[in-house]
């Protein structure tokens, strides 16, 4: 352990705050424990490599209590543990020590020598905005459901919710490829529903289908989407990888938005003192795999998010982020007609409206209570 | 909805255990939300179909107080839910309910239809000892690490790993293509000093890179792994998803044995009331993603997993489970010597030794304090 390294680091670091549950020694103990952890995971006093020393540890920055029985550390790494990959980067930021209790990541400052590895979204807010030719009012989506209908079924339901003025009409994220409404079928279906819809009202609604399965599936789903006229796909970082979003979203002959969504993420948010908070989760790292739009529930739905908690999340959508564009938030999880004016109230025009099963629940007559959503909307 | 699906069931169920916080009337709301959210995810009332509420919707099998302030219910789903992907599976156990606090998956029971679209483990313990040559000891493995060490010191290391007697060299888990040690580079180093040091003792030493990059970082890294003459890889389903796993594992031209790593993973397992719990993260859904060897932290070391928990993991390597081949229960994370008897008391023989920085702290001379592990456990 005592030769000498001849690789020459560049000096640059990023930064991780993380939150710490405990008294001042425990908090401190926590810190240096995250700086070898993350990074040499090996008895420090072993080391004797000046380089690894002065470079790999991670550094205390700041060390600070914050509130009754919690201290915050600013923890920070340099940029070349990450090898300038996006798995390898969680995994400093949040790797093993995910498996420790009483640490949350609140906040990761990344220098613009390591965000320039990344693309980031490829459409952002203005290309999307773009794309669906829809200059500055809040866009509007829901998703098709129950699993359980046919392609032809959801299809049918596809043309009347196109018909009505959805912008983006989304698979529930529960669609697959079951045996019920199979992946193939139900792309060139709903593609073709959308497009008679589209027809009849000038307007430009696409179809975003779920993609989430292993590669190559993925892939496959991916490239079969587009080759059909969908106009996005959804992917879920939970099940596939945030890498792997970020491969679809680097991909220049893909070229389609990627909506983002949450499942199987709850466990990193549903405690206050572990995980890592909703803006870095849901927005730092959706932005950083490449991302359009991200679906996280809203408050007051069927899930448990704060209001403050969406609002980081909005704002982490859209804050500097060297030259990755801003993206979408896309509230949703039990939101109803009657919520609208107060979606619009906290995030304001740039957003994406997800409206599930609330936009049946008004009445019989799918087409009007879209048309009613959209009235709604524009009236604001 | 009201029209009739042509679809037909097969009638066959998965069930999921799942432990709920709250007084009896909000866990039994819990349970109801689960069977809805995990499928349909639309409100039930308005759906009229019968093959869907009949077949398509959860279904509440068992309801009962566990402790106080805890119910569990289990809860069956059509196998057509999942599309038989593994992906979609762990969407129906653990999908949008994650982002509900006080949902826990205890158990998952899988039948005999639907374990059938798994291959499993494709060496599992038996086919890993047949190729280590090592028929019924404890299987001995340790890290090269720390990060920031070049490929030829880290291949010296590992020289000096395999002159001591270890069976199994993986990288650390934060071993990536770091420019310090670029993967290419480190792996065709390793491996060349670890067929040195077997040409002089005999043994059949392996060397297991870390794959965890995004595809198709992930299938090439895997493949010059092999061709390289590594003699399995690590993988991080928590960084690149349990189906990409799978997909390596069931790759027949990679045909290597496959240790998965828990990094990423902790905030499943760090809350009591919210999750997924140890057997069923680290022991079934390896098992199910095809992983040989399942790495977690073991109880009394640098983590916070307790004794029951990790004879929980040790229990769910080897549980029945159709053909699926009992796979090694890998425990490390600040293994010392000194705990190696304790060790083989809770998991017997069939058990990866993980000893990292452990090994270096016995003195300054790596073969030796190797050849005293080896030792230890042989003389048991």
């Amino acid at each position: 352990m005592a030769e000498q390294n001849s690789f020459h680091p560049s000096g640059e670091r990023f930064t991780v705050v993380y939150r710490l549950s405990g008294n001042e020694a425990e908090a401190r103990a926590k810190a240096e424990h995250i700086c070898i952890e993350q990074t040499v995971e090996f008895p420090a006093e072993l080391i004797h490599d000046e380089m690894i020393r002065q470079h790999v540890f991670g550094q205390i920055e700041s060390f600070q209590p914050v509130e009754s029985g919690h201290y915050e550390a600013s923890i920070s790494f340099a940029i070349e543990t990450t090898g300038f990959e996006l798995t390898q980067l969680v995994n400093v930021i949040f790797g093993n020590i995910s498996l420790k209790p009483g640490i949350r990541v609140e906040q990761v400052f990344l220098p613009d020598s390591l965000l320039q590895t990344f693309r980031g979204p490829r459409f952002g807010r203005d290309g999307w905005r773009v794309r669906l030719n829809i200059p500055d009012r809040p866009l509007l989506s829901t998703a098709l459901k129950p699993m359980g209908l046919s392609a032809e079924a959801l299809a049918e339901q596809a043309y009347q919710i196109a018909l009505g003025g959805i912008d983006l009409i989304k698979d529930d994220h529960g669609l697959a490829n079951q045996p019920f409404a199979p992946y193939r079928e139900r792309v060139e279906r709903c593609v073709a529903a959308i497009e008679r819809a589209n027809r009849e009202t000038g307007y430009r609604c696409v179809y975003v289908p779920n993609i989430s399965a292993a590669p190559p599936d993925l892939f496959e789903r991916a490239f079969f989407a587009r080759q059909a006229g969908a106009g996005a796909v959804m992917v879920a970082p939970g099940l596939v990888g945030l890498g792997a979003m970020r491969q679809l979203a680097d991909d220049d002959d893909l070229a389609l938005p990627i909506l983002s969504h949450p499942t199987v993420q709850g466990s990193f948010v549903t405690s206050p003192d572990q995980g890592i908070t909703h803006g870095v989760l849901f927005g730092l790292l959706v932005r950083l795999a490449g991302g359009d739009g991200t679906i996280f529930p809203n408050y007051g739905g069927r899930f448990a998010f704060s209001r403050a908690e969406c609002a980081e999340i909005a704002q982490a959508t859209a804050a500097p982020l060297a030259h990755l564009q801003p993206i979408f938030p896309a509230p949703g999880g039990g939101m109803t007609l009657a919520r609208v004016p107060d979606i619009l109230d906290l995030y304001g025009r740039e957003v994406i409206f997800l409206i599930g099963g609330g936009l049946h629940q008004r009445g019989p007559n799918l087409v009007e209570n879209c048309r009613y959503f959209r009235g709604l909307v524009e009236a604001m």
